[in-house]
């Protein structure tokens, strides 16, 4: 069993209303692999880096047990890079720079020995870029999990509706939820999504939670509530890597596990927004995490009395 | 043992996308009381109305058990009217008129009898008026729950500072923590306002559920996602009803029983919003309230498993 991560390999450059940074590390796939890596070691990653990249960060992801043999180097040319700045309420940002460099010709491979993986994320990208992973692979997966965003579905509907088809589980905000659907009510929303080919809906809500769609049933995973949400770069990526690493590890895809596989994304996502960029999720400890999933445990666990509560 | 529940009776034209009506019967009390007559049988309102009051309403007050003797009525005078619309998001709203009338002068009255309450529920109101029936109870009550709004904080802050520290639970939506504390965060916020009186505070995000804090304790409330919220008018004082009704009747103030009041609170506001003003409230089921209690319990109930979640 493999779990394929695709997605972007990039550099940030992040303002938030608590400092700025020069160029670090990001991009969906660092961030997917990296919180993946804390429940998974079987990790393929597909992307593509120029030859400017941080080789530290490489190495880092190496020991974490993610295989590089998909990673792109491109000689001579310059890794995606993206700068942007929060406002204060950290819900918006605005985006003051991208250089699209090395993925303005992506063109993914997936490594032989890897394209009978059980478990795939597709990462934000290009859904075409998604789909011509897909159509590399030599089995229909167990699970193909996939992330997008606003802009593919303004820029590349047609592209994104064919992926849609072709996956299990997808992540998505609030907003993004209401632009796909035109639809304000996010339950509405989330049975019309689910006719549209994935099996299981996550809405994402930052620091409001998330919600989980499959069928009929609804589950509420919460948000916890932070101090600060220091720098909220690849929360959604960190999300889906937590999840999917979770999903990957146990090999159980009924709806109870479902449940728990999104409380582990949601911690991983909570260390992430903690500190600038990567830096959270490059040294956490078993204890942190565990310690931490406790934190939710008890944030959102009751006990209703039936007596009680029959009025 | 009784319920003091102290707000406005009042009219209410509300416009919402999905359709208007005409005047109304609405007012905090009205919804506390409704919310509350589910779970607890002694409660007894303070308020004032004109003669234009709705007979039938009060009569079916009357009938869910709420007495009226600290009810004023005033002669040849108007009820309490405020005029509403609400945006398409359901989230924000314009007042498009408000007519004080009766309450220009409101000089409240608690009833001999109930001068020693044990629970009491001071409805969104001029804090001042809030605080002139605190002075007149001959015992501290075990529990004071409070609610109020964006508009005392900005002209009537000095009052409601008063009035917090004489309080055990405040009730606050998230702008209005933020506003009170002009502070982002909401854990921070919150731990600012516990050190401003009250021992327990809810911050109440609508669609996105509620916060309870408490010392260092948190819990997050889901709220049930609806396929329309139709009026959102009254879910707040729905939510504060149906917890101190819950709370009053099972006499306990343990946390792990104030999380289910929370949750008994969310179940009533959520009938609310299906329907305009108070209608819904009125016609409750227990059976309906005993499945929509359950769909609360499945819709954030989950169990970690140890062995894999501790990586």
């Amino acid at each position: 069993m493999s779990l394929l991560v695709i997605g972007t390999v990039a550099y940030d450059a992040i303002e938030t209303p608590f400092g700025k940074t020069d160029k670090i590390v990001g991009g969906a796939a660092s961030f997917i692999s990296l919180a993946a890596s804390y429940y998974y070691s079987n990790i393929h990653l597909v992307s593509v880096i120029g030859d400017d990249y941080d080789q530290n960060f490489l190495q880092l992801l190496k020991t974490k047990g993610v295989d590089l043999t998909g990673l792109q180097v491109k000689q001579g040319q310059k890794s995606f890079f993206w700068k942007g700045k929060y406002h204060i309420d950290m819900n918006s940002r605005d985006t003051l720079d991208t250089q699209l460099n090395v993925l303005s010709d992506f063109d993914p491979v997936v490594p032989e020995m890897v394209r009978n993986s059980d478990f795939v994320m597709l990462g934000n990208l290009m859904p075409s870029l998604q789909m011509k992973v897909l159509k590399q692979l030599t089995k229909r997966p167990k699970l193909v999990m996939m992330d997008t965003m606003n802009f593919w579905m303004q820029t590349a509907l047609e592209d994104l509706l064919k992926v849609l088809k072709e996956i299990d589980i997808l992540t998505i905000n609030d907003e993004e939820a209401r632009l796909l659907t035109n639809t304000h009510s996010l339950k509405k929303a989330a049975l019309q999504i689910l006719k549209m080919g994935p099996k299981i809906l996550i809405i994402k809500k930052g620091e409001h939670g998330a919600l989980l769609f499959k069928d009929k049933e609804v589950f509420f995973a919460p948000a916890l509530p932070l101090e600060e949400v220091f720098d909220p770069t690849g929360a959604g990526d960190s999300f889906a890597g937590g999840m999917i690493g979770y999903l990957a590890r146990t090999n159980d895809l009924s709806f109870e596990n479902l449940k728990r596989a999104i409380i582990v994304g949601s911690a991983m996502a909570s260390f992430t927004v903690e500190k600038f960029g990567t830096e959270a999720l490059q040294n956490l400890t078993k204890e942190q995490i565990h310690k931490r999933i406790q934190e939710f445990v008890k944030l959102s666990s009751f006990e209703m009395k039936l007596e009680t509560a029959n009025v």
